[in-house]
């Protein structure tokens, strides 16, 4: 061969190789993902992590957690506290932390018991309620179960007589006020449980001048018909009392440390915020019956008698012959500073770290706390242990998750509040969303969820894969019995979702942090199920058995709510992109919208003459919804190999729902800072939407100055409408 | 050859092909850096902005926009912001806009002039200060000049005794009421301008029970030692007199819409927040002579004599013969809602558009406005330039950047402080650092800086690029000059660096919002020169020529201003990681509680008392010390091509400044809700070090309930203490 052909030779040699290493480099430099991409597809470790969850293991939990009560700020909850993280420690997650407040909290005195008795006009007793509950069958060896109470009732010893002021709404003391002209000033008063929050009732009766407040159960609010007392049925008991503390903190925590953890160098107020002036005490329904026979006055309104047998006069005091007698209260309980703990467990995630998604739910209860709160504290559990199962399998959350057993919720939310506090810079900055774990039974009908717009979409997506755990559903979804159970009206082809209130342990993280939040239940049948929450709520007869026997012998139903709370924690925490739906959010805040404008027009000359008008908010929100659907069409095409495209449009998702906080808070509740939604100021249970707007505007036709509070209306137009453009503008492309 | 020879030599070949495919895959894959990469080199590329901008440019603009003033909520004000806009348009940007607001302003009738007169015991007029400075020369054919007055004064004409109160600074107070026994209910007050904001001490003059207050400029303030009054100097004339407003904003911008956007649907209160509620007039050394020189009483304290050739007696009143004459004041300067225009210019970030620096100045002035504000306003306009000329090289910055030319600085901070609560959500998400960019020069001796303890290190590698444009400097940097004029006094091996307090546009950015921010300017001896500000600082002689001929008659200080400001500008949007460090914010932080704390140790009795103790304030700085020193080492060795791992630490820095901010605000100052710096209660352009415990320690020795008065000590340490750790919590490791 000639040594030019061999040149020649090599040199296409060369070539090729060349050509192939660039090739090969070319494929290299490209096809090189620039994210880190889970070892398992998200769809298989969603059902996975649905498929791992198990009936039985909840049905253990709740057994095993429910043989003794574990209250706050007592050792048997500390005990529950380090049994839990031990075992999330045995099962994996990156760490475990008990993490303690000193908080105050409040208890009956043990040698001194509060009791409400009637007494004669010399003083002599003629009768005393009773200082404890029967014991349930199977509990009667306890011993630490606190008899009922009101907790953070001042310790006083009260003498008069008795108004019965129906449920103590706002409505039934400006009924008795304006249309039965019974004023209040210096009764006791006696009001029935149920519709709002207790905290709410106590305020009022407080407002109308009252020197104390006893309340009672009515069987017309806690017994469903045709159903048996417990143990033989799931209704309360004739002794049954329901506990529960009388707070108006609207969101504070511990009263003594508004604003800031209960940690060791906290400052301390020499008088806490939302404490009760007055002597409250709870009595079963048989008690009451005593107190209520021989009230005297003129009869109560049709709507406001229950199903005792007395005839609901409403007093002031006894009739007749006992119209010397007065009641008297005992009150001896008393507030004090103790420990509660926290137990918080940590998934570090795997792409993005600084990125939150929190899993909680409380664990003290007043007594065994079998629905409230194990229910939720074992589903919550089984999602600890089905995570961390995955994780054996080299799984780990693209986000990081919290998983929280909160303290002292009964005693006003406090350890999530103050861990909140406690971590409020984190969670604004890296909070994606917040599934809260209380109760997760107050029925057995369909399921029931409270949460923001964002998570609508998700809900739907997430339940349908899921399946329905009611008769008559087998093979069947979840999405597809709770949307013939509970459909929305003329709003959405969808199933029902509410707006969240208060009243559990969500309520600093959305109401305050503007975390994107969500519940979910199961519920009874809110069309024809009269009674109140479930009838044994927060009596001694909130057994393992209740639950067993009566709610969900097979705990299919816990295992659907654990399966809907642990799926969300698990899509919000491992999607690429958040799976957050501002379009829904858009058309909530229409209807919001739409609801105060009607109701506002009923003032036409009003809204004319001191020039309100809702135009601003109605353009907001038109503003609102374009760029809602804008974004989500960008984000249709976004890269998601593209890291920082994806963090950017995650941000802003993220920080959707912060957008709504006005860091001022609401007027006069500066713990309450979403402008969209509030706890109603009238039942801390309920959810308000607008509530600025929508408090402005109660009761406006009773102003004492009518330019002043239109003045208040055309203010909260302009706050809402400015914060529904400053959120839009969130989402516009950066 | 052999078919075997052959397929082992084509096996050879295709083994070959095969390796080097895969060498290439390999060098492909690993070699691609996944993070953008500017096509210039950072360090190139910051020196090329330095070098691009020219002082004959600054000479230029500040030349053209100082022909006439430009008032805010004028016609004249708005033709330069259109000219501004166009400008920057033209250059590149990549938006520029003109954004308005409808605040609340404030002129002097023009029809009925403001002055005050000396009145006999008929009433008769015997003297009257003037209506007008006199123009200086070129300039006597301006129309517009606004005649001295204090912006918000009330209208009204109040007659009576005059009392002689110094600076009228709290501390004037005490002595006055506590050591000369003086009352000033019903008094007109005279001060002297200067030491402090003329806000504090019209507050001052309220609480004192004064009914009106005039300011004067003494020559002991207001004129240097051997400088000739302008125009043969840059010494304030006799009829020179300092305009200005007077609130009490504590940041809240427009007092009408506190917290709010002053736009088309805000809510406006009836009584906007912070106005004096008494006649405010200014004026001349020459007619305040008229006024004091019979005044009567005792003598003043030798401290309180100023260079008039005057006794400066305190009154009340005037002596002898002249006892029964009053003075008048004659006020009729009205309030009025004026719509202003912010310029409000962008550039999109290459790499991560969703982080925002702004850089921004106010653009209206008093009168001409040469050196307030249009020296600075000039700087901010040579960079945009430079900014722009390195687009078209095909550079952008990796993150956004705003240039701001503010309305209505002088009415309050208004057109900056409404931007800021307009965006407030995208800038507390968002917003990486705000650079100031107001008057260059208050003096041509060496530099002044104000900043955020983040930016320390910065502004020091910055300055040492920079060169020097001090006589006897040449080929040293500004740096050198700065440090040798201007050193730390047993802190740091290096230039002296400020406190933000307020006073300017930073104020919403830094106090309310949390951003790292930065101020920068040339200043006089502070070590000799007594007089305040610069002498013609708000008069009709703040000329071009002032500048041109006495302040630098070369622009190259107000180069070096604007290499600095720009340079600043340049490193935080561009740098891959923010060239923030925390550790000096640890120093920093040290440094003020060890100030506070030996103040609080001279009341050792009370701190046992009350338990009052700084342990859990020192401790927190200890464990933020820690952590921000590991949070840099960690910092070495991050992988900057890992896009992610970067936006992580960056929103750790960005996040820094913001953890400082407490969303209810400092005790009774909402809108200033930085705890470790605020503007000082008693001189808003001081800046405080946690003021919450100094203002709490402040004069504590005559709180009237002692008790309180420590408790409120005890809780402001412990908010302190709070923020610290939580912020240190920020920093650690996610």
């Amino acid at each position: 061969m000639s040594s030019n052909a061999n040149w020649c030779k090599w040199a296409r040699f060369l070539l090729t190789i060349i050509a192939f290493f660039l090739l090969g480099f070319l494929i290299g430099w490209v096809g090189r993902p620039c994210v880190n991409i889970s070892p398992m597809k998200p769809q298989r470790i969603g059902n996975k992590l649905l498929n791992e969850m198990q009936a039985e293991n909840i049905r253990i939990y709740l057994r095993n957690w429910t043989r003794f009560p574990h209250l706050a700020g007592t050792e048997k909850n500390l005990q529950l506290a380090r049994q839990i993280q031990k075992q999330w420690k045995n099962w994996g997650l990156d760490s475990v932390e008990l993490v303690h407040y000193d908080v105050l909290l409040s208890y009956p005195n043990k040698s001194n018991p509060n009791y409400i008795s009637i007494i004669d006009e010399n003083g002599y007793l003629i009768f005393n309620t009773s200082f404890f509950e029967k014991l349930p069958p199977g509990y009667e060896n306890i011993e630490d179960l606190v008899p009922p109470f009101n907790a953070y009732s001042p310790a006083g010893i009260p003498v008069g007589d008795l108004i019965y002021v129906n449920y103590a709404r706002t409505e039934d003391f400006f009924q008795l006020e304006r249309e039965l002209g019974i004023n209040c000033t210096g009764k006791i008063l006696i009001a029935r449980y149920g519709k709002i929050f207790r905290g709410n009732k106590v305020k009022n009766a407080m407002n109308a001048g009252a020197k104390g407040l006893i309340f009672f159960s009515d069987p017309a609010d806690y017994c469903a018909p045709g159903v048996h007392p417990y143990p033989e049925g799931w209704n309360l008991p004739g002794s049954g009392v329901q506990r529960g503390n009388i707070l108006n903190l609207n969101g504070a925590g511990d009263p003594l440390t508004p604003g800031f953890p209960a940690n060791e160098y906290a400052f301390r107020l020499d008088e806490g915020i939302g404490l009760p002036k007055i002597p409250v005490h709870p009595i079963g329904y048989k008690d009451a019956e005593e107190l209520l026979r021989y009230m005297g006055g003129v009869p109560a309104p049709s709507e406001w008698k229950g199903q005792l047998n007395v005839s609901y006069n409403i007093g002031p005091g006894f009739k007749d012959s006992y119209s010397s007698r007065k009641v008297k209260m005992h009150v001896y309980t008393r507030n004090e500073v103790r420990r509660i703990y926290n137990v918080i467990g940590k998934i570090r995630g795997a792409v993005e770290p600084d990125r939150y998604v929190i899993f909680g739910g409380h664990r003290d209860a007043w007594g065994l706390g079998s629905i409230d709160p194990t229910s939720g504290a074992a589903v919550l559990h089984e999602a600890v242990l089905s995570f961390t199962k995955l994780m054996k399998e080299g799984w780990r959350p693209r986000r990081t998750i919290f998983f929280a057993s909160w303290d002292a919720e009964e005693f006003g939310l406090l350890g999530s509040t103050e861990w909140a506090e406690d971590n409020a810079k984190l969670l604004q900055e890296r909070g994606v969303a917040y599934i809260n774990a209380d109760s997760s039974i107050e029925g057995n009908y369909t399921l029931r969820v409270d949460c923001s717009p964002l998570l609508y979409q998700l809900v739907y997506t997430l339940t349908k894969k899921i399946p329905s755990p009611d008769d008559g559903y087998e093979g069947k979804s979840l999405y597809q019995s709770w949307y013939d159970k509970d459909p929305w009206t003329g709003y959405k082809e969808a199933p029902r979702i509410r707006k969240l209130g208060s009243g559990s342990d969500f309520e600093a993280y959305f109401q305050r942090l503007g975390i994107a939040s969500g519940r979910a239940r199961y519920t009874k049948n809110r069309k024809f199920d009269k009674f109140n929450n479930y009838p044994v709520y927060h009596s001694a007869y909130d057994t393992f058995e209740v639950v067993e026997w009566f709610y969900d012998p097979s705990f299919k139903k816990l295992l659907a709510v654990a399966q809907v709370r642990g799926g969300l924690v698990y899509e919000i925490a491992d999607s690429i992109i958040i799976p957050f739906d501002c379009r829904d959010y858009a058309e909530a805040l229409t209807n919001y919208a739409n609801v105060l404008y009607e109701q506002a027009k009923q003032h036409q000359l009003q809204l004319n003459k001191y020039q309100v008008s809702f135009d601003s908010l109605f353009s907001a929100i038109h503003n609102f919804t374009r760029i809602a659907i804008d974004f989500h069409k960008r984000l249709e095409k976004i890269d998601i190999t593209d890291p920082l495209a994806v963090r950017i449009v995650n941000d802003q998702l993220m920080l959707l729902e912060r957008s709504f906080i006005h860091s001022m808070g609401l007027p006069g509740r500066p713990f309450y800072r979403h402008i969209i939604y509030a706890p109603s100021a009238h039942n801390k249970y309920a959810g308000e939407s607008f509530p600025g707007i929508y408090d402005a505007l109660f009761d406006i036709a009773n102003a004492a100055d009518e330019r002043k509070a239109w003045r208040e209306v055309k203010e909260q137009i302009a706050v809402a409408s400015f914060t529904v453009q400053a959120s839009a503008g969130t989402l516009v492309e950066v």
